[in-house]
Formats: structure tokens, sequence, C-alpha cells
């Protein structure tokens, strides 16, 4: 297998995203020991980076009238802890210099993510506002054809590569499923992927749709920006937060007749309004059938050995397509084995034997019966592509518990679980809080939110570790029930 | 040219809209008469036929995670008179038996388009839910390869064809250009294609920003439903209809800061929500770049001969690009002339003639210089590939003068034009008023519509025909000023 992974390959990475930038960080962090690398080329088909955190003010379709990647809005902040997604490659100390709160806006995030890449140069690899039309494999040759189109200008390049690398995320293209009568709905009908923001909803009964963390944090939104009424429905157990007034949860939305939604429980409600929270599909309509990943939102996904080499075609890889307890950093560890592969540093083992491998893992994750279970897999999973790679030292376990006391701090209390501080397993750093508890902050601007980190910073490290180690405690000594969890958004 | 179009050809027709069904319309007009037709084959994404007419409460993506085609809004009438748009070879007399109104909303009209394509029983050409992802030209063997895609498996097809037709419209990409600051507005910008309706915009200050149809409607929508102040932006002269209370017209909005919109008066407005009518993109991403027309909303196409016929390959035909004032009449016209191109009944001259031809279109186009004159120039175009048909005789300057007529009704009352009576020039009959004036009928649907019209219908003829003959009179009479316009939508 490794025989022809000459250094002359030519490499296509698909999406500047997470998963995408991981990969160019991937083959940068190899170059910079001296190894010699592929040609890179990453389309990207927005303007800009960062793929679901670059945010736009646009929904639908961009300016070229190909549709919005990005699903993000105004008032989106990170709703893990950012302990649980800093790149032990590249530090929030690192990037920021001094220590900021567990809960980042949009733009911060965004901002931590550009940071390694503008340091290595990396932009020289991206061609922006390019979008990939169609991929074809010439399985003889093992090489695929490239068509993209710079869109700016309607050109498009057709071009040869070795290997290529999807990595457009999966939380991009909205599934929207039929409501018997929801064609009778007067009002506004959004699925979160359109979502930009909640100030319109002021005064408004808003009806969201969905358990999930969109759900979650969508209904949030609207009871921060004076939402009268906020119904979450959901075919699931109830989310069980302490919500606030103005917030509840009500039976599954059944059916639409005008204005009033018929619920499951024989009871009905008028609503102004209504969010989808219903879920994203995998979508690659540049792939012939026979190499597209057909799949939906899952821990582990078939097909991809180690997550990543897909089964059909040992020369395409996926990044990024199981649903996330951990991202960031796992998305590294998956760019780095990538690399590995392509570099032939990891010989791929025969057929059967890749197979038997995802077939074990596959049986895994059939046997979760919990929700840590499903951190414990994804860690399992996240530790085994790690091991077959030299990513920095990266404590996956802790990751986990982190999380796990964030399910906790939720649990606890859902308006103030963004105000609470973590510490870095990777540097010993514990967060600041924000100036501004996250319920009053209205601004979520980069600038507003370093606003008045720095001086405040100063006095809360040594408290943030006695709280988070005596949250640890409780943690490890109590079972946490808790919802499945889809994060981003 | 005509040596090698025996009746093998396969023909592929990518759309189900009013141009793709008048394209398969009239090759079973062919086949009635006993012509060997090809085998044609109608690529539809949607699962029904109708395209713009094929409303959907779904907006953004469908539930394939396709963009959605229709920019179709609840509530939307025909914005010019039936009459203008009635086909020669299926009146409206014929579909629905009795005079109905000159201005049905967009149910009727589906229906209307729908009934000769049920008689015929050409559902069975068209591959519903079936979507074009790339088509492929040998110019050597003078084949197209076609790859589509059945949409709720995922299957993918690849096909040969021997002629494509494109008639995926041109309502349906939105334009949106980047206003300063607009992604500090903190409500809803939603562009023309994605509004399904203003009930949500009762008691609020509604901007609504471009200068044609689409913004018309959707300010009078906005009003009809209750918005309390409704601000029309655009850069060309104003609109000048006499609006009612709680519609304006304003100066350019060249700034946004917050919910505070600077216009180049300098004066300033607070909005509520944006509504972009900035128009549509001509959008082919199926298509290489040197085959996709690239060009803007215009009444004359370069490029294509008749209106049609693609110059750089003269296999592939567009039906339906040039902006409209004549819609399904002209578009049945223009799929009569494919169909004779194809068929060999009419050859094609060669490319030297072809250019010179388009060219002095292209000179006459440019001589435009009145809105009547914009009629006038459709007008002739129309009647120089009507003329190169069999299509049933058609009255094309008197569909001008109704044009006319029409603008001369806006400009008399905006909110009433649409209770205006005409008569068709196929079928001398006079259509009856609706039952309940356009603005104050809240029921779209073609049941409330067909509901009372028989009774009304016995008593109008004959006024009718008197109140047209005297406004054909004043039209002719007097010069027109009236807005550049875009009709459907």
């Amino acid at each position: 297998m490794t025989a022809d992974t000459s250094f002359r390959l030519r490499v296509a990475v698909i999406g500047a995203g997470p998963s995408g930038l991981a990969q160019l960080r991937a083959f940068a962090a190899a170059r910079k020991e001296g190894a010699e690398i592929p040609e890179i080329v990453c389309f990207e088909r927005q303007s800009d980076l960062g793929g679901q955190w670059n945010y736009s003010w646009r929904h639908g379709t961009d300016e070229y009238g190909e549709s919005v990647h990005s699903s993000m809005y105004r008032h989106l902040w990170s709703n893990g802890p950012k302990e649980t997604l800093e790149l032990a490659d590249y530090t929030f100390d690192e990037h920021f210099g001094r220590p900021i709160s567990s809960y980042p806006p949009r733009e911060v995030l965004w901002d931590y993510i550009s940071g390694r890449i503008e340091r290595d140069g990396l932009r020289e690899w991206i061609r922006f506002s390019t979008i990939v039309r169609r991929v074809d494999h010439d399985a003889a040759t093992r090489t695929f054809t490239v068509v993209s189109e710079y869109l700016p200008t309607g050109e498009q390049t057709t071009e040869v590569f070795d290997r290529v690398v999807v990595a457009t995320g999966h939380f991009s293209v909205p599934n929207v499923p039929y409501f018997e009568g929801i064609e009778t709905f007067p009002g506004q009908v959004t699925h979160a992927h359109d979502f930009r923001g909640a100030e319109h909803m002021e005064g408004r009964t808003v009806l969201v749709v969905g358990g999930s963390s969109s759900a979650e944090d969508i209904a949030l939104q609207a009871f921060k920006f004076g939402a009268a009424r906020v119904l979450i429905s959901h075919r699931r157990d109830p989310l069980g937060y302490g919500w606030p007034d103005r917030i509840e949860e009500c039976a599954v939305a059944e059916r639409f007749e005008g204005r009033t939604v018929h619920l499951a429980d024989g009871t009905s409600v008028e609503v102004d309004e209504v969010v989808l929270c219903t879920g994203y599909r995998h979508s690659f309509p540049f792939l012939p059938a026979h190499l597209a990943l057909h799949t939906k939102n899952k821990l582990w996904q078939d097909h991809l050995y180690k997550g990543v080499v897909f089964e059909h075609c040992t020369d395409l890889f996926y990044l990024g397509m199981q649903d996330q307890w951990f991202t960031f950093n796992m998305f590294d560890a998956m760019g780095w084995f990538v690399r590995d592969v392509i570099l032939g540093r990891f010989e791929l083992p025969p057929l059967e034997e890749m197979r038997a491998d995802m077939a074990a893992w596959k049986a895994k994750f059939e046997a979760i019966d919990s929700v840590p279970a499903k951190g414990w897999f994804q860690a399992a999973h996240f530790k085994d592509v790690l091991a077959a790679t030299d990513y920095p030292p990266f404590d996956v376990d802790a990751g986990v518990r982190t999380f796990l006391e964030w399910k906790q701090d939720k649990k606890e209390d859902i308006l103030t679980y963004r105000d609470v501080c973590y510490t870095s397993h990777l540097t010993g750093t514990t967060a600041t809080p924000h100036h501004t508890p996250w319920i009053d902050e209205l601004d979520d601007s980069m600038e507003n939110y370093l606003r008045l980190h720095g001086p405040v910073a100063a006095v809360e490290p040594a408290a943030g570790w006695a709280f988070g180690f005596l949250r640890s405690l409780l943690v490890l000594l109590l079972p946490v029930p808790a919802p499945p969890l889809e994060r981003y958004p």
C-alpha cells in the first residue's frame, strides 16, 4: 500500500472548517519537522475559513447563489466548555496569551481556530470562494478528477488528485421533516440552519421543535431576547432542565391547523413562529453515489476505518463525520492519522482486517446504554486514532470527565452553566469568568468579550482549581442522567 | 444539420416548470399528428410539476436537502392579466369550462398549466425528485452525458443524450447584494425567494428593498396583512403608484446601523424586518462553464439564436431565459421551435448567419428607449419565433396592448387593479370578477376561488368587452410612463 505514496502526490482537501484546517495543520506539522509533503489544495466555497464558525448574516444562499454553509447565529456562545475542544497542538493560552472564560462566543472561537493557520501561513493552500462541483474516481489509475468552480467568475477547473479528503461537515444541510398541516401555518417556519438571532421573537410565542442542542440553545435565545413563551416539543424524554418561566417543554407536535398546534397529549397551543431544530443531513452532492457516505448523525460511522478511511476506496478520506462530543482536538487526531496514511507512515491493514476492526467498533457502539457511555465510547475511538499518530499528548479521559461535569452544571442551572470556569488539562490554566453573566450579555463581539477579561483573570486561578476539583469529585460519585447530545450547533 | 436527427434521438429536458412543460407538450403535439418523436426524459428535482408555480411551505432546502426551487408565497395572485399568458394551445375556457377572473391565485394557475399535461398523459415523461448533478458534452460524438440522482434513495444514473433542453428557470437562485452594516441589523433579513407570507408582519415596520414586481407585491402583501409601515427603497425612479397609507417609497438604503437604516437623502428609519427583492441569478451549476449561460435578467440574451439555440453548441437549448412580459405562451412558441430544430423540421442556418441574426436582435434590444418599447421588443422576438412554428395562431400585439392597459390600471389604483376584467383574444371570453375584491380576499385556495365564480359570470361579458375597448382606446392615445417590469414572481 505504501509503494506509490511518493511525495509528488496531490491531495485535495474539501472544506476549510475545523476538520479541513486540522488536515492542513497536520501536513504543516510534518513539513516543519522536515518531511516532504504532497501538494495540498484545499477547496473552500466560502470567502473565508472556519466552516461552521465562519458566521454570515446571510442564510439560504450566499452572494454567488450557493447555499450558505454555516448554521451559526448571532449570540451563539460555545455550549460546552472550551477546555473540551482545546487543541493539544495550539492551546488557548498560546493564542490569547491570557486566561479567558470557558464558554467563549462564536467570534472568539473562530479567532482561535484561525490562529494557527495564520501562524503557519496556511491560507495559501486554500482556494477560497471555490466550490467543488464534481469528483470522479478512476480506480484503474487511482486518481480523482475534481471539477471546481471559482464562484466570482464562474470559471471551472478540472484537475487530477491522488487523494481526496472530504471535510465538508454535516451540520449544514437541514433535515426538514413534514408535519401534518404545516402548510396551513400562517407564521414563519425556520430551520435552525437559517436561524440568525432571536431579537424578532420579542413578545411572541415560539414553538421549538427538537430535542438536541440546537433546540435547547435556540429556546434559550428566544427566552434571552424576550419571547413571551417558548415551547419545546420533541419525541424523546423531556430535556428536564430547570427551565425558567416562559420556557416549557410540551408534548410532541402532531398536527398544525393554522396557528394552532395540536399536541400528542390532546392539548393544543397557539404559536406565532416555529423553529425546526430537526437536525442535519450528511450531504455530498459532488460525489458519485458509490463514494458518498450515506448515513445519519451517529457516534460511529460505518465504512470508515478508524473513522476516516473510506472502506470502498482507501484513497478517499472523511473527516469529522461522526456525531461529536469531542470536536477540534478529535479532528486534529483524525487529520494527523489521515496524513500518516497518505505519507505512508501508517500502513493500512488488508481489507478484511479493517473490516474486522470496524465491526468490533460497531459492536461497541451498539452496546452503548447510557449517556456517559456515549462519551466514553467516543473517547475510546478518539484514543484509538490518537495512538496511531504523533499528535501531542492529550488526556482524552479528562475531557470526558469535563463533559460529564458540564452536563451536571446544566442540570443545576441551564441559565448559568456558561458562567462556570473549567481548568485546562493541557496547560493547567483555569478559565476566568466573563465580565457579564451569559444571560445578561447581549454583545457577543470579541471586542466586548476581551474588553474586561484581563483584570478579572489575575485573581481567579486558585479558586478555579479548587472549584473544578470539587466538581470532579461530585461527578465521579454521582450517576449523570442527561439527554443525548449533539454539539455545534 | 438535419442528417443525424433520426428518431432514435434521446432528448433530456431539465425542469418541469412552465418552460419544460411547454417542451413536452410540443413533442406531444407532433406525436398526436403522427410524427415520430425522440425519446424524451424530463428531469424534475421537485416531487411535482409546475416549477415556480409548484408552491411549497418549505424554503431554503427541501426534504432532501436540495435548494427549494420555487419563490412562490401564500396569497400570490397573478400580477398581470391571465389573458396575457393564456396558451393558444390550451385556453382557460378549455381548462375551466367557464369564465374566471383575470388575476387568479397561484393554485389556480398551477392547475391550469398542469391541465394539458394530465390530458396528454405526459407525467410519464417526467422523472420526479430527480436532480441533474452534472452534464458533460462530447463535441466529437455530439452527445451529452447526464448524471442524475433520484433524491429519495441517492441512486445516481449516468445516461447519454443527443440533445439537452435547459428549462430550469431563472427566478430561483436569489441575488443578495451586501449592504453596508447589514450584519449589525438585529431583525430578520429575508430574500423574496424565501418569503412565504406576510402574516407575521402585522404591526411591524418592514423595509422592502427593490424596485421590481417582487418589491411591489411583497409591499402590498405586508400592507394587506397589517404591517404598521412599509418602506420601499430602491435605486431607480419611484414606482410612483398611489400607495395607500402605511406604504411609502423612500430614498435608497445606504447603510444599516443596528435597527436604523440610513437613507441616501440623509434621513433614517427604524425598521423591524428587511425583505430583499433584489432579483435572481441565472444559475446552472450542473453545466460545464463553457456551456452555461452567464447573464443577467434581460429581454434579450446573447448567444441564443431565436432566444433558445445555444450558439456554442447547437444541440443545447435554453428555454425561458429572457426577462418576461410574455410567459406561458412565449415558452410554448419557444418549445415548439426547439422541437422543430430537433426534429429537423427547421434547419439551422450556418453559424455566421445565426450570429448576424442575433446581432440584429441585440441592436434592437439596445435601442429600447421606453417601457412600452420593451413590450413591443419582446412581442417582435416572440412573433419571430412563432412564425417559424405551427403553434396555433396567437395575437401577440393584442397581448402587448393588454399589458399596456394593465400598467395603466396599476397607475389608476394599485389596490384594485387585480379586480379588473379582461377579454381573451383567443376565445373572446371576458373574465368575471372574483367574488371578493383582492385586497379583502385572505383565502387564496382554488376551492374558495372557484366557489362563487359561476353565477357572477353570466352577466359580465358585454360590459367587459365595452370596458376593455374603451381602455384600449385610452392606452393607444396616451403615453404610458411605467416602471420596468419583471414578472413571476
